[in-house]
């Protein structure tokens, strides 16, 4: 058994390979090697919590298991602990024996900023100069770090709903060489990609606010309900997903899908 | 962290305390306090393996967890290690933090045990005097050893699709001074008590094998396709169960739902 404490994720895990393994796992998933089980997320009536499982198999790396963990809201207020909490659990695919218990906060932070750095190595045009960010909270820092190792960018744009939380993602930006500006919605025009990580219920980016051949990743919408985009602009746009299933039911895609701009057709696996 | 290991089970976790553990989460769930997860369930494509989660949150303990695990068809014959294999991992219902791991196996032995001796204990005649038991494989044992605490039995009688295995089943019951009997299925209408234990995926028990007044424990249909007992026993008995909606999923009450012959208003919740 193999017990790997959050506190050590930092000092295990580079964002070289975080970056690796899930360019690995979407390729299994492409080759339908690897796929994940359906979803359990639960209000538990508890702490306001939401709690629940994400769960998959990769045969090609004989990788089997689980994330438990959810969302605690009053966590950070209440007992100086992130909100978010998650824990994974692996198992030895021969057996079903439990085989490694990891922390979970720092690998979903690393994972989920690389998955839009894997689309953005190999959907992006190569020439991009700028990157824009919508979202200026914890993970947008990670998504950006991540995202700046992929492309010679030459500027950082950013919006935040609370303009005066984008300092954290100047830092980021300028420790890497780019220089960043803070700008409103109508300025992502200028980005040839565009991150969107937020928790918003609303869309906040219009389809009029991009330009054509930009590489847009929205990372934020991960429950049935929340949106960043316009919907429109999925259906002027080519829409790829690592899983399409999740993509249309819980992803971005959910209000394309549901309007009939776009049919779970036109949401091309990765 | 709290970890036990599948080892230490045993002399931790006695009939008595998984007896207790039982009734009160089937009283907490009767109040509303308690409930399980969607269940996942998959065949993985390796090993023929069936993995899966379940999982629950009893509001009254604090209990929040899943188990997780499943079954996998050639442990024992290429490995020596049991088929099913279980872990239970339990979070801090505050925080959301994983709280604990503890092997699952000879915990699900107990508690699959203990669930029919707590329907015995309050829906048996008082004066139940014969035991039926139908299936004799490894989880058998567990729930008759626990049945017979239930009440003054004064025989036990046993039908198996393979008879030589019956072995078993006449050692627990003897040691509880019990004197037992194989019999055939026409024999179990001298039962005033009869646990079904089987994989079966086709009815074994006809309606009119067993007489009225008889306390039927059916547990081993825990699969959508799995069934014990003719469907039209169900529409002449009143049904109980721990929870509805597994009970007309993957229950035993499935099937008789699915005819028509009862309604999912007639299982009644413990």
């Amino acid at each position: 058994m193999i017990i790997v404490p959050e506190r050590e994720i930092g000092g295990l895990l580079t964002r070289e390979a975080a970056f690796e393994a899930v360019e690995r796992v979407f390729a299994a998933m492409a080759a339908g090697e690897a796929y994940n089980f359906p979803v359990v997320r639960e209000a538990i009536g508890h702490e306001d919590a939401l709690y629940g499982f994400k769960g998959g198999f990769d045969r090609s790396g004989l990788t089997l298991g689980l994330k438990a963990g959810g969302y605690w809201p009053h966590n950070l207020a209440q007992r100086g602990e992130i909100n978010h909490q998650s824990t994974v659990f692996l198992f030895d695919a021969d057996t079903g024996k439990a085989q490694a218990m990891v922390g979970g906060n720092l690998l979903t932070a690393l994972r989920t900023a690389a998955a839009s750095a894997v689309s953005i190595r190999h959907l992006a045009r190569e020439d991009a100069q700028v990157l824009g960010m919508i979202g200026a909270g914890h993970q947008a820092a990670f998504q950006l770090r991540a995202a700046l190792e992929q492309r010679a960018f030459k500027k950082v744009i950013g919006w935040n709903l609370h303009p005066e939380m984008l300092g954290t993602l100047e830092s980021v930006a300028e420790e890497a060489g780019a220089p960043f500006e803070a700008v409103g919605l109508d300025g992502m025009g200028e980005a040839d990609v565009i991150i969107s990580i937020t928790s918003s219920f609303d869309a906040i980016l219009g389809a009029d606010q991009v330009s054509p051949g930009t590489h847009l990743a929205c990372m934020g919408t991960d429950t049935k309900g929340k949106q960043e985009v316009e919907a429109g602009l999925l259906a002027r746009a080519t829409v790829f997903t690592d899983e399409v299933a999740q993509a249309v039911s819980i992803g971005e895609a959910q209000h394309a899908v549901a309007k009939g701009l776009i049919s779970e057709g036109d949401v091309h696996q990765l």
